[in-house]
């Protein structure tokens, strides 16, 4: 499974790519940081992004894209823009059909470091130690997007195995069901 | 000149299209609310808020698209979904090349009302009159599309009028050069 994760900013966005399947070790594709000038107009920086973005889903051909969701809370000066580039995010994934999810920082940190509080040190050293990389990924705002994506693997893997738990159960279920009208016979 | 006022939303988002010139009475082209369920997923909802746009800026080819400037200090509970919104109104124009400017909800009330804290009333009030509409836009959210509409067109006068001032300033003063010239002959 192919996850193209995206941690959306209007100045420096950050898009990792991460192939995987649930409860594996994840295996680094690439990662990038699509930034636009703050002396740019929006509509220029919007544009910039999408045409950016646009041209990493096309090129990675991801099953998926995850991406941060984004909270009224964070850092006021930059949430508008952070929100707006979410938004664009979302987009380059659900305009070509891929399945989009987004994930809480919370979640992904969970995800990653069994902590849902953890501090973005830890985050990269996760992020370096999960995708067996030499040297932690550079720059850092690209840490978080491989973060997201391995986040959407093995979330994806939980979500498998409870399918999978319960699809045994259901079929231990039957096969009970079959033995007992056997014996009623 | 036809210009599209985006009033974003992500469950509303108001539409208006209007005609005119600078320090004339505008004209009613058309207005649309766009909708996306509240119970849609994120991705399904701006997808749909995208074609919708894509469709309307199609439809009337207007020279300018004018969409409403969010800040954070908006409704919380609705801010992010609007700033999202805002990002796909801005690329239904950037996308086409389409010149995009952004005003504040006060510069909007301003150039309508002659205040830039007006409430809501006064300004259907307004847009109903400057429109000359037999009765004010129905539903509310597209009456602050067209205020915007007739704001960038009103502002464009503005600016206009001010180029317009500044290039007789300099014919005056070539003029006044040229004869100075001749009478130094």
């Amino acid at each position: 499974m192919r996850v193209l994760g995206i941690d959306p900013g209007l100045t420096r966005c950050g898009v990792g790519v991460v192939e995987g399947v649930p409860g594996r070790p994840c295996t680094l594709v690439a990662y990038h940081v699509v930034r636009t000038d703050t002396s740019d107009e929006l509509p220029h920086r919007l544009l910039r992004l999408e045409t950016e973005l646009n041209a990493l889903v096309g090129e990675y051909a991801p099953e998926s894209v995850a991406v941060e969701r984004v909270f009224a809370q964070h850092n006021v000066r930059t949430v508008m823009g952070t929100a707006q580039a979410s938004a664009v995010a979302v987009l380059s994934g659900a305009r070509r059909g891929i399945s989009v999810e987004t994930y809480t920082p919370s979640e992904v940190k969970a995800a990653i470091t069994g902590s849902g509080v953890a501090d973005k040190a830890q985050m990269i050293t996760m992020v370096q130690r999960l995708l067996r990389l030499d040297a932690p990924p550079k720059p850092a705002d690209a840490a978080d997007a491989l973060a997201l994506a391995i986040c959407h693997i093995w979330r994806g893997g939980t979500k498998a195995r409870v399918a999978a738990a319960a699809a045994k159960i259901e079929a231990a279920v039957q096969k009970a069901r079959i033995q007992q009208r056997r014996g009623s016979r």
